[in-house]
């Protein structure tokens, strides 16, 4: 079986992604026998030391089996039932996960901001926070920050405005979580070590994405801030994010970071997205929403291109009555880039 | 890498398995090239029909991480935040889930009943239910039954006994659950055909188990009922347990049950603890704590004899000061049912 | 006992307010003898008769303890936990009831809108409705509209706008709430009936307000949408909200209502208010914050006149850098409320 | 108004009382004039100083306004979501109160135990800790023990008895809960300090009960252990359980242990109790299911008397098919007592 429309490139999402080989490799290599469940096996073991010399400092990993799970789960260690996460108003967490968030943290608030090109700013937290209700008993109380990096709109912060943002948090006693459901596109972008980009910059949790870019079921929550750890490993096992199999898990995380894997598959959706980017921006009457920093591009379109564009067969997603979204993956070539180029000219000229 | 002791059989758990080659090869097949995420794929869209065939009925599948997750959630799907569920004492949903079900209900209780060889007992039910304070406003109400096929201790209700459950539920406006972890352990003993084990017999929502005979990251929610499934599917997306390469999921699945493959599986796991059952009830000083109809068997052995077995690096489960427990896979064999025979004989004799 | 500063006017909340004398001479008389618990008694049961007759059609009254109680069960009745409800931005349910709201719903999302005049505007309510991701399984799904009347800075919703409101939540099946915690105060101004304020227009369950308005410890839910009501009752037991001596809460509102004692003593807030709004809108550098409808008045007012008037020992309530708020009550007297314009114009004055 | 059937006393309920005299009077002297809201009043910042006297250790105290919503919170504050609480099988937190505990504390599991006369022993909560599974990630973990004094049945924990629970407790870092619904029952009872009976027996948090003795809507937490003040204060408030004229409710308590009126109330209720328990097990065919130590009178009766019972119009209630309870209050007399053994003795004999 194979999905449709064959020939026209998909930029629908990375979601829509296959498997890396090198992944799908390691998955086969760890089916050798038994082994112990729920983290017990070698594969599992390993992955703490592992990740804790990646991000050069001790860390404790868990996979779970989504990005959402990662987030909502990451944030209920974070947060109180009456406490408050600020987070930007075009956050995943805020828009697109069914309120998981709320959910799992027992009715916690998202306190949405505003801020230029999709990314919180740190003037703006900080008069937040310096305006927040605290102590009142009928006011929820900031407990945390959520930062996308890279963020929905593939736009990254860089590592000062992530320190800045940490600082703040900090003096306030919040934990600061990042969303890293891209966060090796983000990486390969700014090509600093993953522990500049996190807790040397204040982060407390991430959630580490792999699925997008090349794993198959396995995202994971790196805890640096080891007092949430505890709280975290129970969440996860009465959430149903502690798979039996666990070995499964790890491999393809372990994978994921062999020999920098993950980053080399970022890097080619980046450049895939940067040339679709550059593309469509000399185009009439194309205006990009934001600046293509990983590998997702949003533009500006009339509705009558959007629609001849779907027409086409095109894959990409429709995110209002004049933008639209491309998504680069690690498998994206330059030519499927300059055949989207061809197309949205097409579209615009009519022809 | 590989876990330790190489040379001694692991009858710790079904959770120990590897894959079975069959799945592994339909995750491979599955890696073509992009595919709609969430489940708009081709192979996901082909469970509802694979699935509607095998169960001879229209149902709605919704493949989820992990069995804990499927009962949570079946279950918050059927019982409001003040209803109560009404299970064996020993249901895996109220022993070992980390109050799961309790989580994603919003604080329903679970009301854990007894009955002989781990079942719950139809008459014990109708005596529960007639007992129930209906109506009355500080007193849980009864929304669902949850019965686990086979049980917990490997035992099985018999056709008949789930029909009177189901009637007994139905009567009563209750929402009856099968929680079926080892679904293809019981219906490889039964002989029966899927329906007569679910919805024939009153089942409205089903954990369908794979990962314990053979899958590798998939189970499922089969919904008889359709009335359930709306809220299920925001349920499960506001959960993280919707995944977005969910093709591989379902593969996973579709190969499970292709060929009766679970079928295959199951048996072979049944027939090596059958095989242990009937050489361990032979030994002195032991006793089955439970008939031995699927692949589990439990015994009484004292525990001097434990500690010894344990000495020698063979895998099982403690349960108690003198209960322990066997579990056969797919992947278990006669000479392996045989050397645990073995060391069990000589752990007793002392030698 | 008595609280400090008696020479001095108190507008600082409506919460502040003694008993009204009728009610408490109706808890006096409700004290004879011991009298069926848990809303069994004889005031009780007279509730949704004397409530069904001043609204004009079959209603069902709860009792309970708290205005936020009243809120966030009302709306845990129409929201599924992925559910949305959508308010003002300045509701009290979004701002300052500590997440009950959340917390009740089991994690339903507050969406709140901006509005001229602290309403929500009809046409933001139908933009933002269509603009919903209806069906689609990670967006929360619109469930409720909750509008305050009056609102919570005292302006009203003119029974037009609320019936625009209600054809709009209608059409699309969410349920209106009315956050009627100054019910009277609305309904004394706009001069219309119970009926034609809230079920006529649309409303489907009232929280109705009496506290504030000289009852002692009795607010209520007025549910109109009688399929509401079974859920609703099981979900107030549970939240301790069922008193078990419910004849006291039951004789507070019975004495509210009769007689039209409620809408004479919010008459008598609204004067007091519409009295101080007038005399210090004349005054220089003060602006109304919003037009007088009710009887809370809130101006901008610079912050060193704020600080001078704070120093005075008058009471009132600081919302901002340079905005407070003064709320009349069913005891505040014209002669106060002159009191507090002279006391304001002398802090602007500097004398 | 009032309830009908006015010539036979009611034993059904403490909860069909009326207000003592003392209290009603506190309530109408705390009516003068505006007061600040929400505890910052002077009576309200009298409790925590009175009770801190009247408990000789300081303590904070919290109105709420009912003790399901009192027990659940504290058990909130003590318990985490996957926590477990260790309750008598007859608890009311356990069977009679819509699952509150399970709603305010997340989903948290109670543990019910049995245990002689209604009270947890000792010795199986020993038994039930040490055979916890401490820290493993798929059980809940025990968090607190719940104790009920005077229980659900009119029982009393020896002080020795508590002070060995709360060391059980305390050495597995457990907090004590005691339910005090009916408190001053079981201080009358024993005669000792409510300091002995609560702090200083290992009590760390306490659902004062005062509406089924006398108050008219005014029940207490008191917290001894202060690390539980904080959450206990923000989870208050989201519960719609802070008053905003928290004064009356203030008043109240206050009224209550002025003058050891709790306890002159309670003695009366007890004395009531124990002349109709005596009377009626000196009558054939009735046995006392437990022993009458507080106020209520728990006895075994043929079916058919139960029903002659029943039909004179007496006030009581049926707890089974052979069982009945009857309840002294403390507007209870002796002669009323002798009545319902007169009645009880007619309706044995048949006449």
């Amino acid at each position: 079986m194979s999905d449709a429309a064959p020939t026209l490139p998909n930029f629908r999402s990375d979601n829509v992604a296959p498997v890396s080989p090198e992944i799908l490799r390691a998955i086969a290599e760890a089916n050798r026998g038994p082994a112990a469940a729920y983290g017990d096996d070698d594969y599992s073991r390993l992955l703490n030391a592992r990740f804790s010399e990646l991000f050069e400092t001790a860390v404790t990993v868990f996979p779970v089996s989504t990005g959402t799970a990662a987030n909502a789960l990451s944030l209920a260690s974070c947060a109180r039932p009456y406490g408050a996460i600020y987070c930007h108003e075009e956050a995943h967490i805020h828009t697109a996960e069914g309120g998981a968030t709320e959910a799992f943290t027992g009715g916690a608030k998202l306190v949405a901001m505003s801020g230029r090109n999709f990314r919180i700013e740190p003037s703006s937290l900080r008069k937040a926070l310096g305006g927040a209700a605290w102590g009142v008993r009928n006011r929820s109380q900031p407990d945390a920050v959520s930062i996308t990096q890279a963020s929905e709109y593939g736009t990254i912060y860089p590592l000062v405005e992530i320190a800045e943002i940490g600082a703040i948090a900090h003096d306030r006693n919040l934990s600061l979580h990042m969303d890293g459901a891209r966060f090796a596109n983000a990486l390969a972008r700014l090509g600093c070590s993953p522990a500049d980009m996190t807790w040397r910059a204040g982060v407390d949790i991430l959630s580490f994405g792999a699925t997008k870019n090349g794993a198959m079921s396995a995202d994971a929550i790196v805890v640096f801030d080891q007092d949430l750890v505890e709280s975290l490993s129970y969440r996860l096992r009465r959430a149903g994010q502690t798979s039996s199999k666990m070995r499964f898990a790890s491999a393809q995380l372990l994978a994921y970071v062999e020999d920098r894997l993950y980053l080399r598959l970022a890097a080619k959706a980046n450049a895939a997205a940067a040339r679709l980017g550059a593309g469509l921006a000399a185009l009439p009457d194309v205006q990009l929403i934001a600046p293509v920093e990983a590998n997702l591009v949003f533009i500006n379109l009339p509705a009558f291109a959007i629609n001849r564009l779907a027409a086409s067969g095109l894959q990409f997603a429709r995110r209002g009555q004049d933008v639209i979204r491309f998504v680069a993956r690690f498998d994206s070539t330059e030519q499927e880039a300059d055949e989207v180029i061809a197309l949205v000219r097409r579209a615009i000229a009519g022809s």
